[in-house]
């Protein structure tokens, strides 16, 4: 890490020459079965698949549901802290969108930042500015903000027409407006709607973007690519997590992991 | 409870005269002196309260940030068992306001209504019905669904026109009339704007909205019900947190609190 979430990226665009973002999804039921009866196969898997990729990635995103269902939380701080001793110039995005009004905002960002000691965190734009401000605060934190998201259901509210445009493009403007006096914002754009990309990146100039949606949800790279690269062909922060995690369920599982991110790291390379 | 959260609200309904929900929101800093060098403060303060007021309630509101910030999830799980071994006619509403694509979503679900053992849980509409369904099909439980909030942000994004009518509007039709199909959904709707929440009313039939933003946001009682009330003079969860629980820091917070209870569920069924 340098001094801020950005800033972070910005290296490992440049120095792992990678855009490419790990998803920790560690799903009990889908890990190697020589890890399950382990207490602690959550850990062991997430840090194995970390000293396999470390070189190849921008940033890790554990996704904070796959180990809070199953009360693992001390596992997910223990995976956090492996990697802020052992690679502390890797970014971690806690996947948790929270988001709630101020006094219980605050306690949310201290959860992700203080008890978890995540670099950055994703939040829900629903209930407005005010809802987001004690992560905003955070000027060394980043604050990645859902704007249209790469599931179906997605379309539902956030495609909706307010003042002539979607409700996604809104909160974008909003964000880049308002929000981002901290210069720590970004954005939630599913790779699954590269024109609405398109349309993000034109509002927002070269806030970072964290992508999901490549691989297991379908989204095409070459088109998301070219879609939403910024000037300095960079700016994204593509996220997969099955695609790269449960690439093998037998003991190469890391081995193969590291197979699949170098592949997915390439693929983008090759459009950018 | 009886086989389902919405039956549980409307036998409380009657049985304790009570639309008054206590909310649970043990900040630490604001816990009495006397208790707060307990590792288990925050379970002595919840279930002294909860011992104090269960007559006067219709539902308990623990907001999870107030757990997971500093690592006391496993005292959250405690105090929610504590109600369904001592009062198991009350329902729990964990405040989490998830929202997330649906295998994660699953997890989510899992997290509230398996490991916690709550009732029901918020959710955040933002992402649409597929990121709701896996909470939507545990039938036997409540989704309430953040609809307009009771936070001055809430109007950023809630109030904002689409087709002709406020964006939060939208979000009480899609959950009346698609996400309902088991009437296990309940909407969140703030104390703050009865204008607003007599449109809601006038939208979804007799569906449940729990009432934030009484009390310390603010909220007018008699106009609230006013603009909420059902037919049958119920269909509200009127959650106060702060203005009950921390009335005393003293050795009788518990008392002070059942006192603010009684006062708050009184002055609410002066205008049922």
């Amino acid at each position: 890490m340098t001094d801020n979430f950005i800033g972070s990226l910005k290296n490992l665009w440049t120095s792992h020459n990678s855009l490419l973002c790990v998803g920790l999804d560690p799903n009990l039921s889908l890990l190697p079965p020589h890890l399950s009866e382990r207490d602690d196969a959550v850990f062991e898997f997430c840090t194995a698949i970390i000293d396999a990729t470390h070189d190849l990635v921008c940033a890790y995103k554990p996704q904070i549901a796959y180990f809070a269902d199953t009360a693992k939380e001390e596992q997910l701080r223990a995976v956090i802290e492996y990697v802020k001793n052992k690679y502390p110039h890797i970014p971690i995005i806690l996947d948790a969108k929270r988001g709630d009004i101020g006094s219980t905002a605050s306690m949310y960002a201290h959860e992700a930042f203080d008890r978890f000691k995540a670099d950055a965190v994703t939040i829900n734009p629903y209930m407005g500015q005010d809802s987001a401000q004690p992560f905003l605060d955070r000027a060394d934190k980043g604050v990645v903000v859902l704007c249209r998201t790469s599931n179906a259901g997605g379309a539902e509210f956030q495609d909706l027409l307010v003042g002539g445009a979607p409700l996604y493009e809104r909160v974008a403007r909003n964000v880049f407006e308002h929000w981002n006096k901290n210069d720590n914002c970004a954005l939630v754009v599913g790779a699954t709607n590269p024109k609405q990309m398109e349309r993000v990146r034109s509002l927002v100039g070269d806030m970072p973007f964290l992508v999901p949606g490549v691989g297991a949800q379908g989204g095409d790279v070459a088109a998301l690519l070219k879609a939403g690269l910024t000037e300095a062909k960079s700016g994204l922060v593509i996220n997969s997590s099955r695609g790269i995690i449960f690439s093998s369920v037998e003991e190469d599982y890391a081995q193969k992991a590291r197979e699949a991110a170098i592949a997915l790291r390439d693929e983008i390379n090759l459009y950018r």
